[in-house]
């Protein structure tokens, strides 16, 4: 069963928004559920909690996320399954756009923090997974560590900040709206004091809306379009092959779930910067202006890593990012991408800028998927001279929920 | 004169478009240019560069900010001309929405990043600030150092961070696209390279697309609405009045220009949220729900700051920030605000977040405006018991540019 994703509409919202709004709800509306890249931001849909997977994996990616890790100091395994039981539960009311609500009063703490009070759902959606940590002593859960979730190794040009790294549970908040995908993960880390510590805290940009009308992959901050040949999240096929966990993983409180791997990647944009287009393409393997692949001349031509140029040389070179990516060159490896932009401001050891990208993928196995990709790419992608891994982190992410069953469920 | 703002359109933006964008586009030029706080974030409309006034302080606050602070390293007052001659090429060609265009070919680093390459103009503008410290002895700038350009004294609950302060030059991208903001101040900075190093860069966010359509206030990250009673800025005697500095300025070259502060206010969200109700409400001084003052009903309702409640006290507390910082108070001392919120992760000391405000005001006097003001609000302010301040700057803005009259003219 796929995720349903229909548009509806939060009343109190309904109500606020003036004629314009309304249009562009009703104009989100009719693109319909397999056109979401070509969405508005900040639409008034939002998406369904529950389902057989989680949202936000399969999902269309909205424009923002603020991706939230966190250690656990609860006591004990009921600690952790009460702690997983309020966060989902209040995961799905955020969801629908509407404020959590509690006692409430002028004598008690605000049951909603409130900077999402006047804004709508914005295809919010609120990811779960847990780390290798989580399966330590402390809760009684070794016996149920997925095999699939492995400490990574370390890669070639890894310079992990620990303070950027792991974590117990992580949360992956996107929407189409900066302040609803805060304001999620705020009421979260509040939700949780006591029994969760933020360990990190990310926050990233993908399509902007000034391009949401377009068909184009958007831009990353190499200025390169990203994600052309990315797999197509709404192909079940392809999904059931390379992401969801199925009946024959070892643990079956993970069947219908995924593997999420998190690296934090800052480019060194003054070195690219510096670069010529032509050694910018030829570290790419595309055209900076259209995205198509060299030899090519439009952005969704086939791949072809065997197109010889006149002089008999590969048209895409050996250490093209795209051919040493390419599920031909990792024999058949792939995975779903789903990463955002970041820019946290300036290095101030070297005055550098400290952006990249706030990379997410997904797979059933990241020991056959993402590993031996990011082997390859950390010693033959040309792009890797310009990259530098500040951050790092692997979780094991349910299946979806249900009414009953919250997150954890099957697990604590 | 003012500042003349008509959406115009990128011809590739526009042919690029599809039915849906170009519908928003059309809604949000009939909106007009008087009620841009309703126009939806991203649309094509392109701000004029040239004015009277620099664009990005009248201008009806858009989005996303990205303000970059640098420390000028080019020799001599040539070498700073030639610099802002050159940054002001560029920035009107990047409000445009276009490309950066140079000698290009393959064998040349592109003359644009190209990150922006598929975006719309989105309102961009870009304001420059000259801080205290270009008018040292490196430029020969001493003598035309305006009065008005005070070095901000320390205020009480200060916890200033040096990477986070100061700066020669300041440049404050404001754009309803976060991708074009970054897009402008990256290639600024690549531009500048070997004539100026970034000294601080920070992101914010303002009122983000899904609460667009509504009048009312964006909410700050206390969950309150937040500018309620701003001055307006499209008031032209309250921008003369309060905010450009007129001919009896000391300094004739900043005739039309305005001052600029800078406060990155961290906010301890931990501790507020942990607040009461009806605490919150009485340090603001307003309802946290619809934003009425307190014994009001609506958020625009006239603050009554001599009410007084059936006991006798005063509605709107003693220590209420809207009491202390209104110019009631402050003897008739206003200045327009125009900050973005901010999320930068956590603190990895505290594990707590590294969240608030970007406050950014513009004055004609900030000794007779904003040192006043911060003063009694660091020493009365309810709020401030929340609050830290962990960055400032300080930088005269000059009028603005017109053909043949670049950042700097009248200066350097």
């Amino acid at each position: 069963m796929t995720e349903r994703r229909g548009p509806t509409f939060s009343r109190r919202h309904l109500l606020a928004t003036s004629g314009l709004a309304t249009a562009a709800v009703v104009a989100a509306a009719a693109t319909g559920s397999t056109d979401a890249a070509a969405a508005p931001e900040d639409s008034g849909v939002a998406l369904p909690f529950h389902g057989a997977h989680q949202a936000g994996i399969a999902t269309p990616e909205q424009a923002r996320m603020v991706f939230a890790s966190f250690d656990v100091t609860a006591a004990g395994r009921a600690g952790l399954a009460a702690l997983l039981a309020e966060w989902s539960d209040a995961a799905e009311q955020l969801t629908t756009g509407r404020p959590l609500t509690g006692p409430g009063g002028s004598f008690a703490p605000p049951a909603d923090t409130g900077e999402a009070l006047d804004l709508q759902p914005s295809r919010l959606t609120l990811t779960v997974g847990f780390g290798p940590s989580l399966f330590d002593d402390r809760f009684g859960l070794a016996a149920t560590r997925p095999a699939a979730l492995i400490d990574l190794p370390a890669f070639p040009g890894d310079a992990l900040d620990p303070t950027l790294t792991g974590g117990d549970i992580c949360i992956q908040a996107c929407a189409d709206d900066a302040q609803v995908a805060f304001h999620a993960i705020h009421n979260l880390t509040r939700i949780g004091l006591g029994s969760a510590t933020l360990r990190y805290l990310q926050v990233g940009f993908a399509r902007t809306a000034s391009s949401s009308a377009t068909a184009a992959a958007p831009r990353n901050l190499l200025g390169f379009r990203d994600g052309t040949n990315n797999l197509v999240p709404t192909d079940e096929g392809t999904m059931d092959a390379h992401v969801w966990v199925d009946r024959h993983g070892d643990q079956a409180w993970m069947h219908g779930g995924t593997f999420l791997v998190a690296r934090r990647i800052r480019i060194h944009l003054e070195a690219w910067d510096a670069s010529t287009l032509g050694d910018q393409e030829r570290t790419i393997g595309r055209a900076k202006s259209v995205g198509a692949p060299l030899g090519s001349a439009h952005e969704r031509d086939p791949v072809d890593l065997g197109a010889l140029d006149d002089f008999g040389a590969p048209r895409i070179p050996a250490g093209a990012h795209i051919r040493v990516a390419s599920a031909t060159t990792n024999h058949g490896a792939a995975i779903l991408r789903r990463g955002y932009s970041f820019v946290d401001g300036v290095d101030p050891a070297t005055g550098e800028l400290d952006a990249g990208l706030f990379f997410i993928c997904f797979q059933k196995d990241p020991g056959a998927q993402f590993v031996p990709i990011q082997r390859r790419l950390a010693s033959q992608d040309a792009l890797s001279t310009y990259l530098v891994h500040t951050g790092s982190g692997v979780f094991a992410c349910p299946p979806g929920t249900a009414p009953g069953r919250p997150w954890g469920h099957g697990l604590v």
